[in-house]
């Protein structure tokens, strides 16, 4: 099954190192629900275990799940204590590694798969990390990236080698992997014609005509799989509507319920896989299409402290590309 | 991905053969949503293709699906013409074929695929019979097996040696082809002691407790499938709280609807799967499973005029095993 | 498993329509092994069955079986009664259909998948024509396309719009439907050149340091996959050495034997998958990556009257892209 | 692709624990190809990384592959430098742990996955142990278990909670996770007896009449799959006969070529996998399947010091179920 994380842990390529490291660092906070992030100074982390890994921030996504965060979506879910440091996206270079890592050493550029995972419960041994039993996930449900340094482990770091730049992954990888037809619809026209350059066969702007649209493309039939990043604002009752018997629908945007009568899944025998992030393989593998080329990545770049106004143009809809805190 | 039809489209045997054919043969009709169904004398069905196969009706299935037909539900999605003959679970006796049909002679006793496929679109030359883009479905979009003789093709007619009685078919076939633990949970003890007579390694009596016995029995984690042939009066809510992370829930039974937050999908990465029909070839291995007593069926049998009776006893849950309308 | 017929059965397009039909049509055929082809006048092909489609063969590929039908390796295999009519890769228009055809008619442009099957053995019903329990192969068990009329079925055809030109087409699909890397190895210099312009990543001339080249691309550890092509004159030997452990060789080309020590290929879990012809649906969707221009293919044509020199071509090494037969 | 290394690596229960410890452990080892084995005094091994087990033995499997290592077949492949200590079937109890160790601690019975493995490789995190780029094989390429204690990591130790006995696992495993029609051949009669007692629906001698055996029970047609655990003698030609078309060649014994004309491999689409060991999720797999009494295991115990008569006994054919060296 593809995990269509890609565009929830965007690339992101780390500028020149600034070193100081003088006073404490830095890290932007959640301290309560529905309250604004702050700034604070923490701890530097230090190597607890022998397979442990201190990564030196270069960049952080900044994600729509940190909005949720905030809206207490996940307060339930995880019973994180509060405050902790926010950040499920990270890159950056290592710069502190325990006794026992042998596949990254400090000073290695790196990116982080979003979960620690253990690497001995039976879902690790299978290679299925994102479904560990022992797993954290920094960010979510312990200390993030928004952050000059993170904690994680040698199971979570893929070294890469060179600048990356984010944009719309998943068109683009699913062009570089399959012969695919790939119809993308978004409200935003502009992002439209983005993808439609980097690669999409079809671009819809999402107008109201969006479900005939894709049934027109297709023959009438639909779409055999429905890929939906959005899961809010009614998109999940117009994904099903553009969905071919026996399609598949992808949930990777959250928000609404999916709320369809068993009858129509029976009847048309559709399928909804949940995403949640993809295993250390696939971002590995998303490295290699990067250096290739055949994977290019946009950014706008906030600095650390400015991260109130990444999350406010995010929330409004300004950011092109993936917008980035860095140091 | 397995299809749960098996107990959809339960198999039968048909009685000993009875001779007449003198009158006009019967057919129990649909002639109005939210009314009782009717007996009639209808025109016997005659070859007209050249794989055509005209079977004697040896045993009809009575399925919830017939009460949901009568409700009304189906009416919209199949836009069938009324009157129409009920009946989707079928076999008998070839009567008749057309001249192209090699696989089958006149009196070959058979079990009938519950679909009428073509055989040449891009499904069925996967083998997705299920998603044929021309089929017909006898007894809910065509004239079905609540009669004495039905129209359906070579293409889905499945030779049959033996005597086969019906019964819990799923956990049989189950425990024939994995070594999965199976938990069998129904609101009827009597159903759960006979699911546990025949295999299932638990059995659960629904009184309240059950999710919570699900997930005593599974360490706390969930289930890693859940197979839901109710799929109404709360049991899809309960079978997601039983689904263990990144567990599949496969959609049986049908009458209200999946309703369940995208977070709460994407964040387990849990999955739905839709289930009409198997394949023809699903079937036949059924049918071999069958021959080697592996799977073994119990039925309760009703005269075709008794059909009233077959399907009053099935909505107030009063049948063991499956109903069927014998000649 | 991925089946590389796509070399085997090459595509290519019928040239403009000839009519004449006025005398008997001409075939070529085999009179008896280790003997030349002869061409002949024989009786046109009827109509037997609903389903039978007489094509009118615009091109007929010459292919190194033809070769190696001559010398007698498929005599005794296939049983074939001389004299037949040779010549298993077809295209060209619709002549004449049976009375249950309705995917086909008169006039329209086909590709033929080289098989005849029924369409309801168990094979057949998995999608799995290859393999059809009753399968005929024209131009090896029976009459084939080196003629001006082949009889198939409405199942072995495949209706296509555009005109088509034949090349390296493995490669180019491979780099249609995968991020695969591939590195193509001949004897050719010309051969190699062509590949590396229509996609491959690697070309190396098989000058003997072909193994060391390919182990130096991939960093010493060897190829995931070897697809062989030629499968004679040593050439097994080389891509076993040339494959990574746990690596699947695709024996596609033959002649000489598969010789491996057993202890080889269980130390590193190699594994041999046998490719004969794609299924039905892998020649549908690779006309469809051929309509969309992400694979072309290269002819070199001889009237049917020249097959000699077309055979003669082949086997000296002369023929660049695919060579046809045309009427 | 199923892995049938189970009976390559039988399981087998430690007797009780005799605790002595005093004087310098004993190994069984190669001194030398074409020569005796060696019992001699070693150093005890010590634990070197965090995650390193030391495991004293409490049983070792005496298998061919012992037999295959005196006659030099692995000198080449291994270039494990002599004398070493041979045995690669090993169970026991934690004796000391690493650091970083927390899936079993000092005491624990275990059985050990036979290969060390990195567990950050790519095939490690696609959950493919057995091909990992950094993989050490004790008993193959680095000290094994004919002796009282052996190295191994955290990722090689399967906790076992009960007493196991070995028997054919094979048939046993294939009974209970299939509904798979198994033929067992045998030259052995009490073999092929033991094989249809525990699960085997059929059991042929291998007196010459095996290939044709097989066919009458396959309706001519021969098996879909043949598992092969001899590898020499002419096992392989025989295999291949009684392989139906598309059918799959487990190797798992070795010793012979396997030697098959491509045309043979091409036009019946055979396949042959290459198969070492399973995956350490196999084997824990194997022991909830043999904890469930779902497999059963028969052994025939020989103390340490007897190494030479087990030995012996197995090349001469002489052992039931499977030899153990015990301490």
């Amino acid at each position: 099954m593809i995990r269509w994380w890609s565009t929830r842990t965007a690339v992101r390529f780390p500028p020149k190192r600034s070193r100081c490291g003088c006073a404490s660092p830095r890290a932007v906070q959640v301290v309560g629900y529905h309250t604004k992030l702050q700034l604070t100074d923490i701890p530097e982390p230090k190597i607890h275990g022998p397979l442990d890994v201190i990564v030196k921030i270069g960049g952080a996504g900044v994600c729509r799940t940190d909005l949720h965060i905030l809206e207490g979506q996940w307060a339930e879910k995880t019973g994180v204590a509060l405050p902790y440091t926010i950040g499920h996206e990270n890159a950056g270079w290592v710069h502190a590694v325990g006794d026992a890592v042998t596949n990254v050493k400090v000073g290695d550029k790196v990116i982080l798969h979003p979960l620690i995972t253990c690497g001995l419960c039976r879902a690790c041994r299978f290679g299925d990390d994102v479904h560990c039993e022992n797993s954290q996930f920094p960010g979510i449900d312990t200390d993030g990236g928004y952050a000059e340094y993170l904690r994680t482990t040698a199971r979570s770091v893929v070294r890469i080698d060179d600048s990356l730049e984010p944009a719309d992954v998943a068109a683009q990888v699913l062009k570089a992997i399959s012969a695919a037809t790939i119809v993308v619809v978004d409200r935003n026209p502009a992002a439209v014609q983005l993808a439609v350059e980097i690669g999409a066969d079809h671009g819809i702007v999402a107008d109201g005509t969006q479900v005939d649209a894709v049934l027109a493309l297709t023959g009438g039939k639909g779409a055999e799989a429905v890929v939906d990043f959005v899961g809010e604002g009614g998109a999940t009752a117009e994904g099903v509507a553009m969905l071919r018997r026996a399609g598949n629908y992808y949930v990777v945007g959250y928000g609404e319920n999916i709320d369809v009568p068993t009858i129509d899944i029976i009847s048309t025998e559709i399928n909804f896989i949940g995403n949640l992030v993809g295993s250390y393989n696939d971002l590995h593998e998303l490295m290699v299409l990067a250096a290739q080329g055949k994977v290019t990545l946009h950014t706008t770049k906030y600095p650390l402290a400015d991260f109130q106004q990444a999350i406010d143009d995010l929330d409004a809809g300004r950011v092109r590309g993936r917008a980035i805190l860095i140091p």
